[in-house]
C-alpha cells in the first residue's frame, strides 16, 4: 500500500486538521468527535448536518459552509460515525428552530443516527431526518437494506442548505429533502479498487480488462462484471439504468453530474461528461445544470458516478442560490 | 490499460469538446486548432493565453475565463502544441494591446511559441513572453534545457490574468510574469506512473514500495527513486527543497499549493496539507492563501506537487482579485 499518510490510525484525523487548517478562518473543529462546523455558525435557521464514513472526500466535512451543511461528523473510513459523535455534533449547532439530519441509507448510519435522534430529543432537541437513496444499481447492498446513498447527495445537501438560509422551516425542509431525493438517481462505474488505510490492501479485485458496473461507494459489488467498453457504451448504460428508473420524460430540465470516484482523471470525467450530453439531448433532456469533478469518492478509486435530478422550478432556484464552501479553486 | 475514452485518437478533442458542451454560455471551441476561448472575449485588454501539452487538466482548458487566460490551445497529450495552433490562437484572441504568451519552459514548447510569435509579429501583432520554470527538482530534463514549469503556472496565469483586467500594458504583464515566476518555486513526487492514452503502458515503473521524488508532469525522472515513507518526512525533504530555493527568510508571507498529479484523493493533499502548514509555522513562514486540489495533474499518475509563491503586496492582491473559470463545485 503506497499512500501519503503517517500512521494509518490517525488518518481521519489528520485529514481533518488538513481541512481546518486551510479553512481557520471559516471553520471550527472538534477533534474528540471528527466535527467540523461553521466558524459563523447561525443560531436563528435550522441546523443542517451530515457525517458518513470518511474516505468519500470532499463529502461531507469539505461541504461545511454557509448555504450547504452547518456541520460534519464523519465516522472512521467507511465506517459510520459513533452515536456520540452525532450527538455532540447536533447538541453543538442546535437551533430553536431544530435540526436536520441528513442520513445516507446504510445500515450502520441509520442505527446511529436513529440513536442520536432519540438521545436529542430527550434533550428537548427538534430533529428532522432525511433518508439519502439515490445509487440505481442494486436493490439490497452489502451494508445497506434498500438503496445506497451516493453522490447525488450532493443535491439534497444544496437544496435544503438554500432553502434554510431563506428561512424554510424543519418540516419544509425535510419535505424538501425528501423531494430532491426521490427525484435524483445516480449509478457508479469502477475500473479499480481503493485500499482503505487501516485494512492496507484492496477491497475487491478486478482483471487488466475489468470492470464493476454499478460499483458502491465502498466497494460493494453493483450489478455485475463486465469487460472495459467505450466510454460511449458505457455511459449509454449508465444513462440508461437511471433515465428509465424515474422516468424522465423528454422536456424535463436536468442537473447532471459527473463524478469522479477519486483516482479518475478531470480529462476523463470531461470526456464521459461529453457522452452524457449527448444522451441527455437524444432523449431530450435539457441540462440546466452541469457539475463535473470529484463529489462523492472512494479513497483512490479509479471510476465514476453520473446523477441526474429531474428538476422543478424550485429546486432548479436552490441550486442556483450562492454557497460558500472550503472547496475553492482559487 | 483501462480508461473512460473511446478511440485513443480522439482523447484530447472529446475531453475538450465535453469542457465546452459543460460551458457553452461562457466558452467558445475551435476544434481543429484545440482552440478553447471565453465567449465574453474582451478586446480592450491584453489577451493571455497558454496551451501545453494535453494530460494537465485542469491546466489549462479549464483556466479559460474572466481574470484568468483568455484562450487556451494544447497540443495532444505530453505534446506542445503545433506551431499552427499557437498561431492561430493568437489571431483570434490579438488585441490592440498585445497578447500575452506564457510558455511552460518545455524544448516542444518554446520551439513552437518562438515560431508562432515570429510569424504573429510579421502580421503586425505585439507579443510578449513570459517562460515558466518553477519545478525545483533538477536542473535539465528528458523534455527540458533548464528547469520544467509546472504547477506554480497557476500562480503566473492568476496574477497577469488579474492585471491585464485592470488595464496593465504588455510590458508590465511581462514584467509582473517574470516577477512571480522567480517567486514560485514547486515539486513533485509520484506513487506510481500514468498512462498515455496512445501509448497504452506506463511511462515508467515503480516498485510496490517505491516513490519518484522530484518527478516531471509527464513522467521525467526527478532526483532519485525511494522508498515510501511517512506523509511527514516525504513533505520535510520536498519543502526544505523549496525552501532553501528561493530562500525563503522568516516573516514571509506565502501562497501554498497542495497539488495533485491526477490519481491523488483528496483526502490525502489535505494529510499533506496539515503538514506543509506546520512546515511554514516552524519556519516562521505566515500562509497567507491556500490552495488544495488538482491543478496541474499528470493524467492518472497518484502523486503530488507542493508549491510555494514567495508573497509581496501586489502579488497577494492580484491573488485575492476575482476570476471567473469553469472549475466550478456547484
Amino acid at each position: 500500500m503506497k499512500k501519503f499518510m503517517n500512521d494509518p490510525a490517525n488518518f481521519v484525523r489528520e485529514m481533518i486538521e488538513g481541512v481546518y487548517l486551510a479553512n481557520k478562518d471559516k471553520l471550527k473543529w472538534v477533534p474528540e468527535y471528527n466535527i467540523l462546523y461553521r466558524a459563523d455558525l447561525p443560531k436563528d435557521k435550522v441546523a443542517i448536518m451530515q457525517g458518513s464514513g470518511s474516505g468519500h472526500e470532499p463529502a461531507h466535512i469539505m461541504c461545511v459552509g454557509k448555504g450547504f451543511l452547518d456541520a460534519a461528523c464523519p465516522g472512521n473510513v467507511f465506517a459510520a460515525p459513533p452515536m456520540n459523535y452525532v450527538l455532540e455534533c447536533t447538541k453543538l449547532i442546535k437551533s430553536d428552530k431544530g435540526v436536520l439530519h441528513l442520513i445516507n441509507n446504510y445500515q450502520g448510519d441509520r442505527m446511529a443516527w436513529a440513536t442520536a435522534k432519540e438521545e436529542a430529543e430527550e434533550l428537548g432537541i427538534k430533529i428532522g431526518v432525511v433518508i439519502i437513496d439515490d445509487d440505481v444499481s442494486v436493490k439490497d447492498s452489502t451494508y445497506t437494506t434498500g438503496r445506497r446513498g451516493v453522490a447525488g447527495n450532493f443535491f439534497i445537501i444544496k437544496a435544503v442548505g438554500a432553502a434554510a438560509e431563506k428561512g424554510a422551516d424543519l418540516d419544509q425542509l425535510v419535505e424538501l429533502g425528501k423531494k430532491v431525493n426521490s427525484r435524483t438517481r445516480s449509478m457508479g462505474v469502477a475500473l479499480s479498487s481503493c485500499i482503505p488505510p487501516a485494512k492496507g490492501s484492496p477491497i475487491f479485485k478486478l482483471g487488466p480488462d475489468e470492470i464493476e458496473v454499478g460499483v458502491g461507494i465502498h466497494g460493494e459489488p453493483g450489478r455485475r462484471r463486465d469487460k472495459i467498453k467505450s466510454a460511449k457504451d458505457i455511459i449509454e448504460e449508465v444513462f440508461t439504468a437511471i433515465h428509465d428508473d424515474i422516468p424522465f420524460k423528454k422536456g424535463d430540465r436536468v442537473a447532471v453530474m459527473v463524478n469522479g470516484l477519486g483516482g479518475t482523471p478531470i480529462s476523463e470525467l470531461y470526456l464521459l461528461y461529453r457522452e452524457a450530453a449527448k444522451k441527455c439531448e437524444e432523449t431530450g433532456l435539457t441540462i440546466a445544470k452541469n457539475y463535473v469533478g470529484n463529489y462523492c469518492t472512494s479513497l483512490e478509486m479509479a471510476g465514476f458516478s453520473l446523477t441526474l435530478v429531474q428538476l422543478d422550478d424550485e429546486i432548479e432556484g436552490l441550486l442556483n442560490d450562492p454557497a460558500e464552501i472550503p472547496i475553492r479553486v482559487f
